[in-house]
C-alpha cells in the first residue's frame, strides 16, 4: 500500500536525453517515461496494450512512441494512433498516462487519481535551480521497502555510530547534541540539531583545512511519502549559531527523494549541493563521494533490515525516544492511505 | 493446464548418442530419455521411486538405468529388477513410462494417457527424411510460457518490427502483404501471405546475390497444441507466384516445436532447411546463423512480455484484426484442454 | 516443524576467536554466537530490537554487543542496559537468549523451552576430547531439508553406489555385507555391519599400504534429530573381529551433526578421527580430504533429491528393506515432535 495522489521524483531531467526511452517501475506500475519531439515530458504505460510488450523496447517517433512488436504507435496521451496493416483503430484502444512535471532538474509524476494532480504541491528545493548552489545529482537502487530509507533519515543520530567514519565525525554527536523541539506538521515534521564545540567531521576536512572547532547545525525537513531536506552547516565555535549568526559559516543543503519501485524496492535520488565560489567542480565531486559512501554505509545496514522484518513478520520493533519524528511521519503516511482509500470507496 | 493427450516434440534424436542419459522436465515431469543397448529409445520418469534420486545421475545398464543411490535397477518398463542386497522385488514398485517414438531425427514423446496414443498423430514434416533437403537442427530453452512463442509465430506480420534487418527486411511487409483468407482446421490453421515486388530480405541476401526483386511468399501451417510449419519462397517478380507458378524459386521449409518444459519455461526445437545443390553446408550454416539472430530478437521481447503478463495477472490483452489466428490457436489448445478434463471426469 | 527441547551444534568452538561476532540462523532463528571478555560463550537473538538490524554487524564491547545502528548496548543476557542519548532504559527492552555449551570443540545450543536445557543430555562424543584421537573439524552448509542427510547416514549401503571409488570401494559391500540385528532405541538407533575378507577402500588405501585383505566393520549410532556417530574399523581378514578380537585393526571415529537453518537448508558439522601415532597430520589431512570428497557425492544426490521433493510433494517414497533405521528415526523425530506440541498446548 503506497500513498498515490501525491508527487513523486520519477526521474532526473538528465536521464531522458538523447531520445532516451526510460523504463521505469513505480508503485509496481511500469511506466515509460521520454521527452517527445516538442520537448515535452510524458509518462505512459510501459506495456503495450495488445499484447503487453515493453514500450521502452519501442522507438520514438516524434511525440509518438512505436511498440515494435507489432508496429502499433501510441501518442502522448496515451491513444493508439496507428495499427500498421490495419484500416481503423478502435477509439478506446489505449495505454494510461500520468501527469509529469519536468522543473528542469527533477522529473515529478503523479500516480494517483490524475485530476487531483496539483503542480503547486510538489516538495520545493530551490537550491536545484539556483546559480549558487552546486552539486552532482545522483540515483541509488534500494533492495528494501521506501520506509526504512526514510526511518533512517528521521533520526539523525544514527550518523554516530553508522556513519562515525564518514559523515558523523564521533560518536559523542548523539550525546552532546541539543535538539530544538519537533515540530509536527500536516505533511511533515522540522528538527533542528546542534553539536556545539565540535570537530569537523571527515567529509568536511577533506575539503576544508583551516577550521578549528566549530558548531555544527543540522535541520531536518521531512515530507510524506518519503522527502528528505537538510540544511547542513559548520560555524566557528562560539560564534552565536543558535542565536542565528551563521558568519562565516559553511553552509550545505541536501535533497532525498524516496520513490518506490515495488514493496520491497526503491528508487533512491540525491544530491548534497554547496555553494562555495572556488574549486567549485573539485568541492561537487568530494562532497558527492563522501556521501556516496557514507549511503553505502546506510544501505548495508537498511537492506540486511529489510531481510530480517521479511524473514519474519511477527517481529515487533520498539521504538525509542528519539524515534519521536519517525512515528510521526510514520502516522501520517498510514493516515493519507486511509483517506485516500476512504475516498475511493465513496467513489464506488 | 497443457494438452496432454498428443505427441509433443521430447529431444533430437542426436541428442541421445553416447549412453547418454537425457534428463528433461516436460509438462513439468521429470523425464529420462535414453537409447537402450538393443536401439530403442526410452522414456521414463527421472526419480527413482525409492528415495527420488535422478535416475538421469544413475547408470546404463544394458536396456536398464541404475540409480546410483541405492543401487536399485529399472528396466525399460519402469519396473524394478533388482533391488542390491535385498532378495525379492515387490512386483509394484516402479517409475512410470511414456510411449516414444523416434522417428530418425526427433523424439517424440505422449505425456498423457498412454493408451490413446497413435503414431499416426504426429505432425508430418516430411523434408527432416528428405535427403534433397539440408539444414542444421537446433534447440533454444525460453523463459516464458509456451504459448507466447507461439502467439509470435502465429501472427508472421512480426517480422516487419521484430526482425526488419534480418529476417523480415522492410516494415513495407505488413503495409504491401496479401493474405489468403484463414483457413481454420480442426486442429490448426493455415494461411499464405504474399508480399509482390519486394526485395530479397537480409538472411536471404547472405546466400543469393544475383535475384532482383521478388514475389515472397509464406505458407504458415500451425498445429495445436504448438507446432509451425513454414513454406517460405522467394520467385522473380512477376513470374506468376500465385498462380502457382513456383519456376526459378528459392523454398525453404521450417519447422518449429514448442514444448512446455513448465508454465513458464519451454523446449524450442528448430530447423531450417534449403534444397540447393551446391555449397550445401555453407548454405546451411548460414541460414542457420541468420535465423537464430532472429529467435533472439524474438526471445529477447516474448521473455520480458511472459515477465510483465506474469507481473499483473489482472493485465487484459486487446486482439487486433492480424490476432485471428493466434485467437483461432488459442481457443483450440483450450478447447482440447477442456475435453481432456471432461473426459478425465467421466473416467473417475 | 523442528524437534526444539534438544541440543543442536551451533558451531565449532574455534570459529569464535577474535571477538568474532558470528550470526547464523537456526531453525529458522536469528541467532548471534560470540564468546565475551569473560571466556564464556553466549548466543542471543541477532536482531536489535529498536529497529530490526543485524547484531552481528554491531560491536563486542566486553561481554556485551552494541547495535551499531543507533548505538543501543545489549549484555549477555539480552538486556538492553544503554540507549546512547536516553536517560532511561525500560526494563523490557531486551532480545532473546540461548542457553548454550562450550564443550571445548563445540558449541550446542538448546532452541526450545529454556528451563529445560540439561547438559547430560547432550550426545557424547568423547574422541573430540581425548589426546589419542585426531582429526580436523570442519563444516558444510547444504541447499536440503537436514532429515535428507539423516536418511542418507542412516543406510550405509549407499556408500556401495555413491561411493564407490572413494569411501565404498567396491559395490559388493552392499551385496556381501552382514548386519546385526537393528537397535531400535528410545533416542536413536545402533546398528554393525560387516564385510569379510574385503579390500581396504581408496580411502583407507592412502595411508595404509601394507594390509592385504580386511575384514570391515561399521557401527553406526544415530540419535535424534540427526547425530551420526560411527566406528570404522578394519581388521586383518580371519583375525576374528565379530568376537572382538580388534588386535592389528586400524580404526576411526566419525562425528557428523545436522543442525536445520530452515526447512530447506542445514548446518552440517563433521570430524573424522584416527589414532595413528606416527605422521599425525598427514593422516588427519588425507583423511580429512578424502571424507570431504565423498561428501560432496553425498551433497550431489542429495540435494538434487531436495528439489525433486519440493517441486512435487504429491510424490510418496517408497521404503525398502535397508530403510528399516531411517523409518525408525524418522518416527521418533515426529513422536518427539508431538510430544512437544501436546506439551505446549498443555501450558496455554
Amino acid at each position: 500500500m503506497f500513498m498515490k495522489n501525491c508527487w513523486y521524483v520519477a526521474a532526473w531531467s538528465h536521464e531522458l536525453i538523447d531520445d532516451k526511452l526510460l523504463g521505469r517501475t513505480l508503485l509496481n506500475q511500469k511506466v515509460l517515461l521520454y521527452r517527445g519531439v516538442d520537448g515535452q515530458v510524458c509518462a505512459i504505460e510501459d506495456r503495450c496494450c495488445h499484447r503487453g510488450a515493453l514500450l521502452s523496447k519501442g522507438r520514438l517517433e516524434g511525440n509518438c512512441v512505436r511498440c515494435m512488436y507489432h508496429g502499433l504507435l501510441f501518442d502522448a496521451s496515451g491513444a493508439c494512433v496507428e495499427i500498421p496493416g490495419q484500416e481503423t483503430v478502435p477509439p478506446d484502444l489505449k495505454v494510461k498516462t500520468y501527469k509529469v512535471v519536468d522543473t528542469g532538474r527533477l522529473v515529478w509524476i503523479w500516480m494517483g487519481e490524475q485530476a487531483l494532480a496539483d503542480e503547486s504541491k510538489i516538495p520545493p528545493f530551490p537550491y536545484l535551480h539556483d546559480p549558487e548552489w552546486h552539486g552532482y545529482p545522483d540515483y541509488l537502487h534500494y533492495q528494501s521497502n521506501y520506509q526504512l530509507i526514510a526511518d533512517n533519515l528521521a533520526d539523525i543520530n544514527h550518523i554516530a555510530y553508522v556513519h562515525t567514519n564518514t559523515l558523523g565525525g564521533s560518536e559523542r554527536y548523539v550525546l552532546e547534541q541539543k535538539a530544538s523541539p519537533l515540530e509536527r506538521l500536516d505533511d511533515g515534521f522540522r528538527l533542528t540539531k546542534w553539536h556545539m564545540n565540535s570537530d569537523l567531521p571527515p567529509f568536511v576536512r577533506k575539503i576544508e583545512k583551516k577550521m578549528g572547532k566549530v558548531d555544527r547545525w543540522n535541520t531536518v525537513e521531512m515530507k510524506v511519502p518519503a522527502f528528505f531536506i537538510l540544511e547542513s552547516g559548520f560555524s566557528p565555535a562560539g560564534t552565536g549559531i543558535r542565536e542565528g549568526n551563521k558568519a562565516g559559516s559553511l553552509e550545505f543543503h541536501n535533497f532525498q527523494a524516496m520513490t518506490p519501485e515495488t514493496e520491497d524496492t526503491t528508487h533512491f535520488f540525491w544530491v548534497y549541493m554547496h555553494n562555495q565560489k572556488t574549486d567549485v567542480e573539485l568541492i561537487s565531486h568530494s562532497l558527492h563521494d563522501s556521501i556516496l559512501e557514507g549511503f553505502h554505509e546506510d544501505k548495508d545496514i537498511i537492506e540486511a533490515q529489510q531481510q530480517v522484518l521479511k524473514d519474519d513478520p511477527e517481529f515487533r520493533l520498539r521504538a525509542i525516544a528519539s524515534d519521536a519524528p519517525l512515528s510521526h511521519l510514520r502516522w501520517l503516511v498510514a493516515q493519507k492511505i486511509k483517506e485516500e482509500n476512504e475516498r475511493v470507496a465513496v467513489q464506488v
